[in-house]
């Protein structure tokens, strides 16, 4: 395998342009912790939200949006459902999609049944954190829940054969993030661990990937590119005034995002 | 039909003030992306907010609340039982309501059957964007999905028709909002494009026109003085330093609002 | 019955430090008003939430939480039933947990009905306001929704015979908060009126008291210290700004609480 290229903000801009010139409809199928930071995380970068999850909607709704994002957080029974019928519609219509597999492992067997099913209808990519990806690729790690404490480069090895056996995009972030094809790797420092002290920063990156793939025609830098914007964005937040501060100002400085003055 | 009369601050300020003074008890079944925000927004108008949302409980519950705010975004076939046992209540009991239809329209039949159904059971209010007005009007649209695309004036005549064929008030809200009974109608300018960027500003709009028409005898006027108001402290929030910014500020007028600083 | 002591704040900084040092699990299933209010305030105060929900998935969970807190608030058969399992699973594997009887009274039978099964699941904690204690114990109460009217102190009879009854702590939270064991009893004065103008502080308090209890020996005291902090993060917190900011405001001081600078 090929070496890991770190990602240069010149690769970037032309996505998180894109998404800014045609806002993308992003149906979102995700967890009722993040659903409201999600959306405005979405229109904050120039993308339209839109929470459909009736099973009796998902199906048609998926053909008439850009793209769609499954997230498992607060899996159920019902939205199980809704999940794996969006999921084939999606693959069926050539809908790119996103699998954020929150918290699967060992200890939650069921949404674990639920991400492997999911996984047989080709998401576009798959963006997880570190343990996430481990327990994805049916090895070790040390997950507890959705806050994972394994380093992302501990993973690399484990998204690389992710990727390739699923032909997928595989995203792990965390301390630095990886994104890659199996074959071809790019990496991002920097962000803030203020990041992983509120509560959506990995579920709603997850959603901004699903913006930046719509309509791309190279999923990789544009998974990349959206990976790239939440960290920057996560390094200009305030962060004197304390945690609420934080996550209001995230929001404030994706809104603002300039990547000319990066 | 007559003609549209630009509403007046005067005319608002006794509702705001009543809502203010009798804390209306507000029973909401809202989408779950928006349920903390509009919670929010009713407690800083001076409104107590009540998420009741089981079969079991919803028809009783109606009974003591002062009104009712049905929103359909992010509907199932559990959520949808309950609205319908709730609207049913809502019209035994003469609970006013509103209806917020969400995105309906041909790409999502099974709400559009639904809100039909719940049309049924007449709202006192329904309160929506120009495409969802359209489309429950069986007019063209150009909507795929809750943020609709057309001009609030392009579905006036919608609004007249529906409000006269239900016997109903119809609020289309957007870059002019329209508050009409299809013989009188009221409108309101100004607001700003930022409420258009943070989710939830029309789903906590709907609810606060649920409490200013709680215990009022004129529920055309009530409708508008919520419309009136929401617009007004859009135009107050701070823009200056982002959407994260903007929402919280917009919460933030909301519970300082003084119709005297106007 | 003892006489009430006022809680001291050389009493609450271990139990504050050691939630700081230890960042416990919590398993959270709660209500969807307050879910991601909630996540943020247990990360401000160093905890790690998880909000795992299906049915299939929460009985297991709780086996490796450190704590569990069940809310009722938008409570429906689904969710009921996730609830029923996690409680029987926390007392079976001797898990600490909070029980927040959201609402509960003669007006909504369902969630009474639900919640006294619940108790049967012996809760370590139950954290309520006066209306929701007093119904509990089978008294009058005057509520009619999540906002109670009923001041702390004529529940506190209430609260004490429920502690001696269920063999439980009961912590009534409102003007002036009381904490019970029904034979000792902590008082704490203070907090400030716009804690109740924001949505979801009660709620989020409960997640904190899950928090505290996690790995406690001294489970009143632990109680009684979250409520310490919550109420002294309520008095720091922006309140010339408005609501918005304030409940803003909040997360920000519990994230920066410092009990040396009280």
């Amino acid at each position: 395998m090929s070496a890991t290229q770190a990602l240069q903000i010149s690769q970037a801009r032309p996505f998180i342009d894109h998404v800014k010139q045609h806002h993308p409809l992003v149906h979102c199928i995700t967890n009722d912790v993040v659903q409201n930071f999600t959306a405005n995380v979405l229109l904050a970068i120039g993308a339209s939200p839109a929470m459909v999850i009736a099973k009796q909607e998902v199906a048609s709704f998926v053909k008439i949006a850009n793209s769609l994002l499954i997230n498992v957080g607060t899996l159920d029974s019902n939205s199980a459902e809704s999940m794996l019928l969006a999921a084939a519609s999606a693959q069926k219509n050539h809908i790119p999609w996103v699998l954020d597999p929150v918290a699967v492992g060992p200890a939650l067997a069921y949404r674990t049944e639920i991400v492997h099913q999911l996984i047989g209808f080709k998401p576009t990519v798959i963006r997880g954190n570190a343990s996430e990806i481990l327990a994805l690729n049916g090895d070790n790690s040390s997950s507890k829940g959705p806050d994972g404490q394994d380093s992302t480069e501990s993973a690399l090895n484990a998204a690389k054969q992710l990727a390739q056996k699923h032909q997928t995009i595989v995203s792990i972030t965390g301390d630095v993030d990886y994104i890659t094809d199996g074959k071809q790797t790019y990496s991002i420092t920097g962000g803030d661990i203020a990041l992983t002290k509120i509560t959506g920063t990995g579920c709603s990156l997850s959603a901004m990937v699903a913006a930046f793939i719509a309509g791309s025609t190279n999923t990789l830098l544009a998974t990349a590119s959206a990976c790239f914007m939440m960290k920057k964005a996560g390094e200009l937040g305030n962060k004197q005034q304390g945690l609420g501060t934080y996550a209001v100002s995230l929001i404030d400085q994706l809104s603002l995002f300039n990547p000319s003055q990066i």
